[in-house]
């Protein structure tokens, strides 16, 4: 039986699991670490080498490798990884592996970068890998998929392959706006999920002024009484979620569910603003998403490592 | 030959003018003070007579009036003026002067709030003179206005008085994106105004994915070496000043000039990112428009208290 260390490393968060290859099933789980940013000025390898000694010494046939996602390989991570361009399968992320200076047997999965229509680039580490992976869960091949979070991610796989995605960075301007600007002055902190006034702020995204007009909607809002302190971060979160889903979906001819690969906390904000503009939504858990992906990873390196015709 | 003291009073800046009533010459003018998040626990009607003793006491057939418009009348500011609802013109916001406590012979002009097409409501303290004082300015009575800044303004006069508004947060969400958000680490301070940047930036908020993906587009650009350190603010410019116009013009049909009040170091991106969308521009410095729009609030206040018939 072998077994393969998945871990998701990114810019506020770090989490690993113990997998066994055959079956995807979680043996252990290290549920939160410091994230990229919190490792300034810190060692990567003594880190890792750390916190995974309990499962990296146990196997007396030999340690079981570590594959890491995320920001871990951008400039400012452990090592940089390469972004290749799109398309994308997990053979192509096999291909580009590099790996983790300091530790034996640990590999940084490489991220992607894309280009759009005006021939921009957008860029993506973590991502890719939760697609290919909910592709894997689900058996399919194709989909057009949303990643919510601090940059937000639409993408779509055809073929098995990731071709085409697009960032809106939702989160970070919600967490500004509600930190630095004159929105966020008067919004209650740590205040419940409000479902009404994120609806009021879903319904309020949809006029053609954009989102810099309504997200100061909040401010004329609560002065006139029409919304309370408690209910600002959800009305806020309601406009720039209308704003990602109209800004992804638009010229688009609806083709099927958006699978929408998240944490449980973002599920029910985003189902909610997809009902509203009529779009059915089937979920996938972004941490099995990632397991399944690196392990389709795993699984293309390994067969590219094999001998032609065996 | 009566005199009248101007004072603009926002959240970031004080400004004050001792105007000649019969032909709106500027006699003097003290360019900068505290604005009201300055003037946090301080007291305003000593601050105000101190900053305006000299001309306060030198007329000797009695102080000149004073009146104050911006933020100044706001919960937050010397004492609140009402925000009276379209449209408003002169004698409306004449009816509408609250005393300033503390101060004879000093007022605070109210500002004006609106209702968008789907009842919710939009707010303004300051600009109203400015749309005001710049039809006076250029002899008209009706036109479309941008008032750029912090919270931009859109605005609309027809007969005489603001009849339409619209505002946009481009200001504020530049700053706060800049000082707080992954955009704004690698970015330059105080870097000059880059117009080929500018002029990227201003390109990429036509696509319609709208503001949330295009900001981040300056990522993608730095990383891959398309975007130096040096224009990052001014890219940044270009895609909310581009979607702050795209916004505004959402629908509309061309209909002539649009008349930008605003500050000299605005003019030219706003110039700019409006003519690259087809629009003809007519500035019409913000100064001159507060000073003549509390000019004719002042008239009106007169005109009103004059006998019928005289």
């Amino acid at each position: 039986m072998s077994r393969l260390i998945v871990i998701d490393w990114g810019t506020t968060q770090f989490r690993a699991w113990l997998v066994e290859r055959e079956s995807g099933a979680v043996l252990d789980t290290i549920p939160s670490g410091p994230g990229l940013r919190a490792m300034a000025g810190r060692d990567f390898p003594e880190h890792a080498r750390a916190v995974l000694a309990p499962w990296r010494a146990e196997n007396g046939e030999g340690t079981p490798p570590v594959l890491m996602a995320g920001m871990v390989g951008a400039p400012s991570g452990w090592r940089k990884a390469g972004q290749p361009p799109l398309p994308v399968g997990s053979a192509d992320l096999a291909a580009g592996l590099v790996e983790a200076t300091g530790l034996p047997g640990a590999w940084i999965v490489p991220g992607v970068h894309a280009r759009g229509a005006g021939g921009h680039v957008d860029v993506m580490r973590g991502e890719e890998v939760q697609v290919l992976g909910a592709l894997a869960l689900l058996g399919r091949s194709d989909g057009r998929f949303c990643l919510p979070g601090t940059h937000s991610k639409w993408a779509r796989a055809e073929g098995g392959r990731l071709t085409a995605f697009t960032t809106f960075m939702t989160g970070e301007v919600r967490a500004v706006l509600l930190g630095h600007s004159i929105l966020g002055e008067p919004a209650a902190p740590d205040a419940p999920f409000d479902p009404a006034a994120f609806d009021q702020g879903v319904a309020q995204a949809e006029g053609p002024e954009g989102p810099l007009h309504h997200l100061f909607s909040s401010r004329g809002r609560f002065l006139y009484g029409e919304l309370g302190a408690e209910g600002i971060a959800s009305f806020l979160s309601g406009v720039l979620i209308g704003a990602e889903l109209d800004g992804a979906l638009a010229g688009e001819t609806p083709a099927g569910p958006v699978i929408l690969v998240g944490g449980a906390a973002l599920r029910a904000p985003y189902t909610r603003a997809m009902e509203a503009r009529g779009v059915t939504v089937e979920w996938v858990p972004a941490d099995a998403a990632t397991r399944a992906g690196v392990m389709a990873v795993a699984n293309a390196r390994d067969t590219a490592a094999r001998p032609h015709g065996s």
